[in-house]
């Protein structure tokens, strides 16, 4: 099953737009799970069986393994096996290098980790992300313009073709005729979803920062949608994993997760 | 020892500005290595044993680990214990992620991955750089106009502050003033070497793109030495690991690496 029938799947069985980012931070995991031989993966499992009926994705973020060196790795792999196959692994790694690198990142995220889709930094140009766009069963996901303060640094700087992230966004729908790819854009930044996706009608988009960065789930969705009123992926992460710091932290991750759901569910046509 | 320090200390000791890009591909290491129990340590081992008095850092790449899975991160790992003390480790990862993340990142490289220095992409901007910055005796390189075909794509936009990557070249100044940081800049661009050191005259400069990709030596020497005549890592990876694919693969390594490094101190004022 390729990327855009198992999220299309999950969407539609869970009724969802929700992907849950796993971002796994040994500071803030609940003190009873610390303990555990694998806190990450032991804190992730019970988030995933406390979700996997409300999502359409979920995305591990490598750096919250990565800083945990070997350990995180087997923690990363052990979650991959427990993500039923039905719901896509959006690996969040914002890869991005020269051609013969850049091969070997696709066959870290796709080959070693099992990831459905990657989400790649674009700056290095095609050819930094030709080797993901050859995995005709996976997707990658440019960054377009990212939901943080920094995206003004220089995704905004206006060039002769435009500002940079509608540059990208152009980039992005030529390259998607040479394999399947979408577009990372923040929920922080609503007028300017709206003018991405009139550049790129059809491509799915990777929307982080609403919940904690403080997006609005309405707004997302009315500038965000494709014609099919379908294409969108709405990240939340630390609002979801540590919406409880005690005991309950799980049902408290479901409680918020269902809460958006449902709030991106009653956004108005 | 900082990065500075370590760089420049064996730099003058080796009297050399030649980094060896650590690349291991299992396709391209000779045949009567890839029966080793760990073929990657088995083959870097080797190189560094006869480049370790002509390097003044040594530069491994992350995915050519990572593209192994878990076996390739203890590759990494035992790598970083054998290359001597007194010589820089620059991890080439090409992060870039919120500051959250980031964070992360920054101890994946330096606290797990013992690096002293690492690659940075700025598309996003201040907050995604800032946690490496905090580490005030490393140093991160961020990309400005890279080696490869692709840098046409976006970095050589015209924006509103110059071409893109003139615009990272002055962020990079201007952050430069709260922790040590570099840029990354092709020796497939001469004249825009030039320009760059212009701009930011005190930064160093990690300069891939001699030997495989056609740079010519005597052309960054010239445009790229800071006002003391330093300043520069040049990087060759493939054309000295794969100098040989037989059994003298080594000598041939060191030969390479000695031709690279003469050429470099031979290049007119």
């Amino acid at each position: 099953m390729d990327f855009l029938q198992k999220f299309t799947g999950a969407s539609n069985r869970n009724a969802s737009i929700v992907c849950v980012g796993l971002d796994p931070d040994l500071e803030r995991i609940p003190d009873h799970v610390k303990s555990a031989p694998d806190p990450l993966f032991a804190f992730l499992n019970e988030i995933v069986a406390a979700t996997r009926d409300l999502v359409c994705c979920y995305k591990p973020n490598f750096a919250f393994f990565g800083s945990s060196g070997r350990s995180g790795w087997e923690s990363l792999e052990a979650l991959t096996r427990i993500i039923p196959e039905d719901i896509p692994i959006l690996l969040d790694f914002k890869a991005g290098d020269i051609g013969n690198t850049a091969a070997h990142y696709a066959r870290m995220a796709y080959e070693r980790i099992q990831a459905d889709a990657v989400t790649v930094n674009p700056l290095m140009g095609l050819d930094a992300v030709d080797p993901f766009l050859s995995y005709r069963d996976k997707c990658c996901f440019l960054l377009c313009l990212t939901s943080n303060p920094g995206s003004s640094d220089f995704q905004r700087l206006e060039t002769n073709d435009g500002p940079l992230y509608q540059a990208v966004a152009k980039k992005a729908v030529t390259w998607s005729s040479t394999g399947p790819c979408g577009l990372v854009v923040g929920a922080t930044h609503p007028k300017e979803l709206s003018e991405i996706r009139g550049i790129a009608p059809t491509l799915p988009f990777l929307v982080p920062g609403v919940g904690s960065q403080g997006g609005s789930a309405e707004e997302v969705v009315k500038n965000g949608r494709d014609e099919t009123g379908a294409g969108l992926l709405i990240n939340a992460s630390r609002s979801i994993l540590y919406a409880s710091s005690g005991k309950d932290f799980a049902e408290a991750a479901r409680s918020a997760t269902i809460e958006l759901r449902d709030q991106l569910a009653a956004a108005p046509a």
